[in-house]
């Protein structure tokens, strides 16, 4: 699979998942739901308040008339009956709506009613760079702050299992810095990347190759790696990008996105069922494929 | 100026500079001298080991037959004889050769013979990229590695003077978070940016206008702000982007060079003149425009 088109319709083959959305009085939601409806992706469950629900897809000339809805007063508890449906396999995957995606996450996660899978919840984004061969793996992007070694090793895990979702037997994961060398007393993060390419060596991390730290350009090219002298198993072949940080995880996805001609799609993984974080600034493109991307992530 | 090759015109209308090349004994060096030369650009004198800078030129076929030469046995007697003739007058730039960096800026930053100017030193890339309509500022990609609110400042005035000096009046900085709000707690990043905001009104900073903390989406773009409802003066307009550490400047830089189409030139500003960091994995490209940008940044 090289290309979002290529996602979008390895999905669609799979046939339609129900998607419970959180709080569905929202237009990007809304939108994103009737659009994959028709791309034959979605069955959406509207979580929320009908009366809301139905104003707003009015207002936006929305034909939602077939779409199952389930009466919810508030985000709280919109949330929590959200991830009911996925807990009793009434649905297949959840998607934000009007909802605090902290709020959607704490239903999600909640220890008795929620649909946990003993994972870190952390978001994983597919780019496809008309710069690089294949689709690219960004994480995390959007949910794990400052993360500690146990926390980058989770957030290896769960991108790991979106890539074989996806197709990608083997991963390739880069541990990013901003450089190779491990600088233990200035730059901590080439410890914990030096850390977890040791633990997947061990046997630790199991079902991807591992290398870190690397530079995001000896990363991407075999070439940089060779002249920079940089002997990596995965420069220049890398499916996984493993950002140090959010503030870097968030950049290089928006680069990637904004800047660099990008096609792009996130999920957040770690539960039991992928969750889809709609955003009114994403484009429909985006959501779509980022609904495709759940979908083939759906255990 | 919106192009790389503008940039490049730009320099070369000012006339040569003279550009002391610290252990020129290297090939990246030696190559970036010579298309300097041919561009008009540059007149190097090269420091270094005389017998090892003809026997790299001849290896690459290179005519270094009209530069000067002057011996210096060492890389660090080469920095500290680099540096004394920006001081005295006889060069006007400093060019890194088969030097590390710290190694040079050890001798650009000695308290005695040092060419210090009270500033900082710190790494600003300027790049043109196809997806945005001017060219674009990234700082700091490669020297402050964790840098505190005073570095910051430091960090955003070397940027502010380097952007100035290729026309841009007032720069509009944005300095780059994960998120628009501020949360002391757990993004300490964005309580700095918030603070050089606030600086900046108060006249702390001057000759730039500054907004932070910012998501690169909104940064770059003013529709994204709007749809975010964020509200600020920099959005769609940025000239200059600050990384709130250097993995998030470093994959940045790399990401707009490496994926994002993007073309690039960076230099140290700091010291009483620009300082070029060659590299043998940068394009010949590059390194001319790295260049262009120390000749129009000389003061």
């Amino acid at each position: 699979m090289k290309t979002m088109d290529e996602l979008v319709e390895s999905a669609r083959k799979t046939g339609r998942k129900r998607v419970a959305v959180a709080a569905a009085q929202e237009a990007a939601a809304l939108e994103a739901c009737v659009d994959a409806w028709m791309a034959g992706l979605a069955e959406p469950v509207l979580v929320g308040i009908p009366s809301l629900i139905d104003e707003t897809a009015g207002s936006l000339g929305l034909d939602i008339s077939r779409f199952e809805k389930v009466a919810a007063k508030d985000p709280v508890s919109a949330s929590m009956e959200a991830v009911r449906l996925v807990r009793c396999g009434d649905a297949d995957m959840l998607m934000k709506g009007l909802v605090d995606t902290a709020t959607l996450l704490h239903a999600v996660f909640d220890k008795n009613a929620g649909i946990r899978s003993g994972a870190l919840a952390s978001h994983v984004a597919v780019m496809e760079s008309p710069s690089y061969h294949k689709l690219l793996f960004v994480t995390d992007a959007a949910i794990n702050i400052a993360p500690d070694l146990k926390t980058k090793v989770e957030i290896v895990n769960n991108a790991v299992r979106a890539a074989k979702a996806l197709g990608v037997e083997a991963p390739k994961v880069a541990l990013l810095a901003a450089v190779e060398k491990i600088d233990g007393e200035r730059m901590p993060c080439t410890v914990d990347a030096a850390a977890i390419t040791q633990m997947q060596r061990r046997g630790q991390i199991k079902g991807c190759l591992i290398d870190g730290p690397l530079a995001l350009d000896n990363a991407i090219s075999a070439e940089n790696a060779r002249i920079k002298k940089i002997d990596s198993p995965v420069s220049g072949e890398v499916d996984i990008l493993v950002a140090p940080d959010i503030e870097a995880g968030n950049i290089l996805y928006k680069c990637l996105l904004g800047l660099g001609g990008a096609k792009g799609a996130g999920i957040v993984m770690g539960a039991s069922s992928p969750i889809v974080l709609t955003s009114r600034a994403d484009k429909a493109r985006t959501m779509l494929a980022s609904i495709a991307f759940a979908v083939l992530a759906c255990r």
